[in-house]
């Protein structure tokens, strides 16, 4: 199809397109609540009745968690095969007092979609699925073969999908894989994402008393764990924003000169990401820029912490227990187990009298880079040059897609990570949103995408 | 009467006295829960009305809060007058699961009455509203007049009965005030508590980004709020337990020689003390005994600590914001407003760059010692080895009642701290209790009391 006749197909569909990410949104798919689990499977089960009804051979793999949606459209002998992967759920959505419309009541404001999973990541794969369906609707068979691996436990961790991969490698196999859970550098600013970070997470928990204890008749003779566990939080970050975990850096491959010099051309401006972010003052590791500390170097963070007396009014006891969900992002060559390692062996060391610490791991994933070179690189910058009507830069991500070193790794196959979101979207946060103008771009960007990667083909 | 006509009429009314306190224990009179008003007042309803049925003139005093229940026995002229203090408010009950029985149903096992507040201080106190009551029933004069303050506001700083202290003086004019809301110094040792420790309670909080980030996109750039606050909390406890904050220990008093000795004595084991609160180690300043870091050293505690993702699972995120409630015990001669200007001047200090603190203070209450050799002492030493058949030890007690310092000043009456409770009846904690045998020689001690005060008036 000529790129003319695509975008006409495409302009009629909009508010279809629109309303099938409003229903999709609807469903409450959180992969971390195992109260949300008949949801969860809805969500999955509702992208796969979509690309059934499309023609796509669709396959429904139980896992021992959330199902995967696996789907293709025939193969094209001589062609290349492409492989789409994204998520079908969601994380979680408190504190729920902070949205201004329901989380699973989507709303349309400025433009905007609001709903959790709007960007991360039902919007964004849903470009796909969404380009694949009109093009196969024209009746003429797609120039190459595509395949879809949609997974439910994207937002925790991954874990089914990676210990199946070994024995999907043949059903995945592919040429390339396509990934759109990522954003734009900047609005009007797309972006092809080359570098993400990994992560490793933990709860640490910190036990004293048996039982909580009055502040007054036992206080200062018995170790307090709301304490202890800001001690031994307090003692994993310096001065300097540095990781004391032992041996941390030690696998952290130095930014080169280059790189550094590609980020500080970017168009960005720490006063602009403060303020968009509601800060006085940015902080972290000194010796690097924010970008840097974003996308290309480790950390260390607290994402929650639970202790004691949490409701009105006062309530002076020892508490018996304290406890943190903490996460590090890592960056390419760091290992997440031997993060985990590190993690425990400082806890153990820092521990202090009177209380116990143990650290759980939960997830864990390396980070990314993906080949700068590729032949498909240069066809997704035409895509989304001609979709989006700018060039797109080339970045890296602080986020973590813990599939994706695992995809590289079995299926061979160059990553495009494409990303149609905006940083300010608030994925993970209250008011999720993304911006419909960029969704509908973003399926013309897919339907380029497979025409520009058959041309590829052609020429070769 | 004599003591064993006193002893006979109390014996037979065991019964009914265990079944009063039980009928009051259940009134679920949380002070600090808005939602539990109408219950608090209930219970000092509930007081009120015995007292007014016994004859006593009893009044329902309004404040800006709950409610003050006074009630008194008619003047004797020339014989001493007694004000008994206590309050019929209680501890929030979280955790709730930790309940072996529900928190407002009480429940006997192995001699124990469980609820909240079967020790503090609802059993307490009503072993003299039943001493007094029993006394009146024979329709004998007493022989002195007995005053009772029973408020509804003790765990949350007594601010309103202080507040109103000044025109009630008159009204509360008394020789000596006498309050059961501490502890024996062991099963079977009861003793008799000349000193208590302060408190200054507050709230920090900390606050970041707008709103929670995603951890992956944003973080290492931004100052997470979790990580600052526990550095904060970190920063001011070193490790020798040693509180940081400016001019803290400046005006303790040095625990006399003396004083350290006569601690030294008391048959008290570290280890038992660890193994009854299941700790393997003990921790606290050093230099000091445990009973010395409970009794006569101040303390900075965490009570509660709140941040970010606190359910099931993993969310990764830069959290808005964190908060910690916190607490200080303090010793005579601490200021609570010094303390808490210390706090603010020390959290201005250290706060890291990029996030805001503030911190808020909720009550104070400065610690005080009694007089050690006044005649009232002598007078409680009898009446106590006569109810428990054991001579009282000479203890002080790391709690705070802050409104005894306030009875001192304004008064001018000495304070007799009679402990009917034991260290390990979990006061502020889950499953609460009170031993029966205690609650019924509690009432005796009082009844004898009263008789000994007014002997020991006719003596001089």
């Amino acid at each position: 199809m000529t790129s003319s006749s695509i975008d006409t197909l495409l302009d009629q569909h909009e508010q279809p397109h629109t309303d099938d990410l409003i229903e999709w949104l609807r469903i409450a798919s959180i992969s971390s609540d195992p109260d949300a689990n008949e949801q969860t499977h809805q969500a999955g089960r509702w992208v796969a009745d979509r690309l059934q009804a499309a023609g796509l051979k669709v396959e429904w793999i139980e896992t021992d968690g959330h199902p995967l949606v696996y789907a293709e459209t025939p193969a094209v002998p001589g062609a290349p095969v492409a492989l789409v992967y994204g998520h079908y759920d969601v994380q979680p959505v408190e504190p729920l007092d902070q949205w201004i419309t329901p989380p699973f009541e989507p709303a349309i404001r400025d433009g905007n979609l609001y709903a959790r999973g709007a960007t991360d990541d039902k919007g964004q794969v849903l470009t796909h699925v969404q380009a694949v369906i009109r093009l196969l609707e024209t009746g003429q068979p797609l120039p190459l073969q595509i395949k879809f691996m949609i997974e439910g436990e994207e937002e925790v961790g991954s874990e089914n999908l990676e210990r199946r991969l070994p024995e999907l490698a043949q059903k995945l196999a592919c040429d390339v894989v396509v990934i759109s859970d990522s954003s734009q550098f900047a609005k009007n600013q797309p972006a092809i994402t080359y570098g993400l970070r990994g992560i490793a997470t933990f709860e640490l928990t910190v036990t004293g008393p048996r039982q909580d204890l009055h502040s007054g008749s036992f206080g200062g003779a018995v170790k307090n764990p709301g304490i202890a566990l800001c001690q031994l939080i307090a003692s994993i970050i310096d001065a300097d924003g540095r990781i004391q975990l032992p041996g941390f850096y030690d696998d952290v491959l130095p930014l080169s000169d280059e790189e550094r010099a590609q980020f500080a051309a970017l168009p960005y401006s720490d006063e602009a990401f403060a303020e968009s972010i509601g800060v006085d003052a940015l902080a972290g590791e000194t010796g690097y820029t924010s970008l840097e500390r974003k996308w290309a170097r480790p950390t260390f963070e607290v994402n929650g912490l639970t202790c004691g007396h949490q409701g009105a009014g006062v309530k002076t006891i020892v508490p018996a227990v304290a406890s943190a969900k903490l996460s590090c992002r890592l960056v390419p060559n760091q290992d997440p187990e031997k993060i985990a390692q590190a993690l425990e062996q400082h806890i153990a060391q820092h521990c202090p009298v009177g209380v116990k610490a143990s650290v759980e791991r939960d997830h864990g994933a390396p980070g990314m880079v993906a080949n700068f070179n590729s032949p498909f690189v240069a066809a997704a910058k035409q895509a989304i040059a001609d979709a989006f009507g700018t060039e797109p830069v080339m970045i890296r991500e602080g986020g973590s897609i813990p599939i994706v070193q695992k995809f590289q790794e079995t299926l061979g196959a160059d990553c495009l990570l494409l990303g149609w979101g905006l940083n300010d979207d608030n994925a993970h946060s209250p008011n999720e949103k993304f911006c419909l103008a960029d969704y509908h771009r973003g399926i013309k960007a897919s339907a380029y995408l497979w025409q520009q990667i058959a041309a590829m083909n052609q020429d070769a």
